[in-house]
């Protein structure tokens, strides 16, 4: 079960070396893991407000292929690998969108793993087990 | 009394065009307001805690007249020009950093705006009048 | 004639006083920019390879009227107002996406005007006629 | 041999959860591999125009340990840890800097590898060897 958001670059994306700059990745794959929340009616808006709890990335690897330009479109994918109370692994990727609209080549790939902290404290905290259910249909 | 501070600029303050994206210059000018405010003894995240409330743009108006590159050195300053209890008048330049060190050509200049805003409703305030003594002493 | 462009607030927009960051706005005000000009068939990255030119943002005003925070939809629009050889004057806004879709609450709204540089020399030269053309058609 | 560069958290750095956005790490980290190659004499800007080559990241991990928050003040390092004409592997920190003013709890670390890339092209090239040479001197 994989997400996937069209994102395409801007001029903000970019640096002057005429690629997206390397932390945009970062942006792009957040964007992902939000919309795929959001997919399945998860708001953090409304967890962090309702419930006082937040995501926050404890850990990521990425490995950078090959680089984007402005004007590129990319389809950018969350994919969940492993949910415990503790964390979630999420496997994304950063892939050109080709002629046909479907993604293709791969430009950046990372494992995200995120913890859950309460919004005020900032202090670690369980994973709430409804999140995990969702996650998990 | 114009507050100045030094900027350096790095690759993520660039775009494609190999200069400094026009955005970024507002985060080089709060960068500016926050530590002149620093400098009087006023901290952002203390008001917002103690107080509850915070700073918030209104208006602003730039003109970019010449662009910025990576590794150049900015001077960028803020000067207070008008503080009332509905808002404070900033004006702020970014000039390049002479060889000896002084601010010389100027790149981008600013007239901004603030108002006060509580920091949970984002409703508009009176400035607190003891912020505005300490800008004007 | 106004071109608009849905724009989702992610984490990365927003500071921590919970709203976005009053510098994201110009990237939104940007992004509109670059949409409009594609669907008038005008690609920055073919007019900066092929004839080695670009458009950067000579001056802007910018009006913040209410904050926007993490998952709201915006409608972000771009009307040119004015064009001549010497500048592009447009009109720009970011509305919060109503119930219905479409447009409602007005967030911020921008005049920015545009200049045309040589992409090497970053000297202001003459936009050209063509484009001109097109964006009046 | 380790590098250090201080760097203050300012609001753009920020996100609604109240802490530095996770990409952020990635700009404080190249800011510091940036000044770091400054303090060998190595300029990045120069190498583009005169030898049309630059570094680009291909790899790296982060580990999050504890958020940093607005005004907080941070030593972050660079330390080369080996260096070969395909790669070179960098240890960064980020660490906030304590009432001495020396670096002390650490917040965020990362091992970024950095290749290089012909600056038109973006093909893969050889590590210049002199760079190399300045780097382990």
């Amino acid at each position: 079960m994989t997400f996937e958001l069209p994102i395409q670059v801007f001029w903000e994306d970019t640096d002057a070396g005429g690629i997206v700059y390397y932390a945009n990745y970062l942006c792009f794959f957040e964007r992902a893991r939000t919309n795929w929340l959001r997919s399945l009616g998860i708001s953090q808006r409304q967890l962090k407000e309702s419930i006082g709890g937040m995501f926050v990335v404890s850990k990521c690897a990425i490995q950078y292929l090959h680089p984007a330009r402005i004007e590129d479109e990319l389809i950018v994918s969350a994919t969940l690998q492993a949910a415990s109370a503790a964390q979630l692994t999420i496997a994304q990727q950063a892939r050109r969108r080709g002629a046909n609209g479907a993604a293709s080549e791969l430009l950046c790939q990372s494992t995200v793993h995120l913890a859950w902290v309460n919004a005020v404290t900032l202090r670690p905290a369980r994973i709430p087990g409804y999140l995990i259910e969702k996650m998990r249909s």
